[in-house]
């Protein structure tokens, strides 16, 4: 249950914008599917098409890390902003990209550390050491 | 200020056990530097003992994962967690292994539009597509 | 599933003090509707009876910010703290209270760019500005 | 201390993109103020862009919601994320949209009040009333 | 730098209901000691009596745990939230109240390792077991 | 749903360091029963193995909390992190040692004020009393 009603693609399809949205998903993942957050933005065409831009620009385009990197950085923010959503739609994204249970594994195992370690650390509220400025 | 006492390294160190972390914190970093939440948690040698074995054995092994790899996923969650000492310590070593400012940016990016999706979907409680489930 | 027994309302309102705090929920919201929080306060009545009656301090008498504003502020919190029944409870009062589908998704833009902005500053660790100081 | 160098207004300017952002914060906020987010994201003058353009086009353009409640949500939402440096900035720019003390106040009773509500209910883990649901 | 201004408590207490809250305070710690959280609040009167009512009725009445076993609680918590100035006001409570050092390297392992799990199980997504429903 | 697979009891135990881990949970808890975390573990056995070990040190041995106390401290933590399958499996433990109804109602009445206190404060960005500093 959603608190926004989330269309079918083909009453989505109706709104010019929507349409041309979700053309350039099929197009830039070479794939039919059109997964849930994208119907459910459709009730707001620009925020779609903004959500959108962002994504493909961020997680789409040439850049200094390679695509499965990526996914993992995301499925570790989304784990820890406890969405649980995102960490499906990314951990399967993940694997179409490649991921290994092995990696997985590894993900999961420095997610764990990176939460601990954070508690540790706000528990005794540490002063930075002056060694990590930045130079 | 921190919430428990931070001892110099000299009296911390008459502690035998916690003597031996900090030796292998030297060896396995090749570094004298022995920073602050290695300080702060010699207060209780087990725990500080058990900190550093999870971190050498997540953190400093041969895995799947590429060492700065491992530290950018580290500053994901760091960040998402908004522990701040956790963050400079992570982009420190970051640096350290490597990373570039362009890989930095494109870290932030990630990070940043996948908080940004975390919340969007938080806010609509999208369902999870059936196409998500692992094979 | 909950972690509480959630009683029948002919169940609950077997003891007074309850049936006084429903009472008062159905008075103020005009509404003979007593959604799940409450069924489930039941099981401590006393708490039950202080969280109903900050709700109605905060959230049911005249203020400085308009019932719809309330509500909005409200879902921005229970979304950014991953609270899926806060957030279904809330934007239900909030259309109940006239929120229409292009101010849901203004509300959603301004909530999923905050946590992309609080999410690249957290990253960057940054000084806050003296300007900013309250005068 | 921050995790990315923060370069003077002067240093930044001298890369054109970061020139014509600056030049449209300044145009479209009619002040020379430049913040230290601004600065920072000069590092990588592509997502100081996209960032930038994010914010003028949910904050700064006509819209359903007035400019004070958008800064108070921001508010709300960066308070939830623990953004020390997002709150100072937001309720400086909400004190100059007018948010009377009156307001801000009313603002954190409600924070405050969701927060409370948001820890209950995952503590008991409630299941979503079906009249909730959107229609 | 508070996002508020921090009056002295003679300022403060110039507000009646401001003095007879302080009074409260004063008796029921049996010490002169006015920490920063009810000093800011006096901005607001009423908020900063609710506030300190529910601390009491919470914190400081007889009830089923120990006044220590509540701070280790309320520490655990604040921590999570990463509210740094609640861990320090919190943390010092509960040495006043009498944590040892052993105490509290235990209370944050604790807190450590169920974070460590709740990002795991997070990442997971993991169904709840049968067995977990309430009788 | 869940990111990884859920293998049953037989299919993970074929692993021996699987039956290992699941005989010393057996034994631990004088009880035959596995839940899905140790199951969904069994996915990458140094991970189970490492996290169990840790659980087991922290959870299960003699130290200065009581079992009780130490669950009440896990449910309180999870809660704040929106861990729903954790506050789940630590609510059942916390009454499988003898959790009581009152002090269940007593827990979530100090979480959900810390929650509310931790807010106002993150948005008052209150500077720390020099009283609180550890001697």
């Amino acid at each position: 249950m959603a608190t926004v009603k989330i269309p079918s693609i083909e009453e989505a399809e109706r709104n010019p914008l929507v349409k041309a949205v979700y053309d350039d998903i099929r197009a830039t993942r070479k794939s039919d599917f059109i997964n849930n957050i994208w119907r459910a933005l459709a009730f707001d065409p620009p925020l779609l098409q903004r959500t959108w831009t962002q994504i493909k620009n961020v997680m789409a385009v040439e850049g200094t890390l390679d695509p499965l990197t990526r996914e993992m950085i995301y499925i570790a923010v989304s784990t820890a902003n406890s969405c649980s959503y995102c960490v499906h739609s990314h951990t399967s994204a993940a694997r179409a990209k490649g991921m290994t249970d092995a990696q997985h594994a590894e993900l999961m195992a420095i997610i764990g550390l990176a939460a601990q370690t954070n508690h540790l650390v706000n528990a005794m509220q540490l002063p930075i050491d002056p060694e990590f400025e930045v130079k």
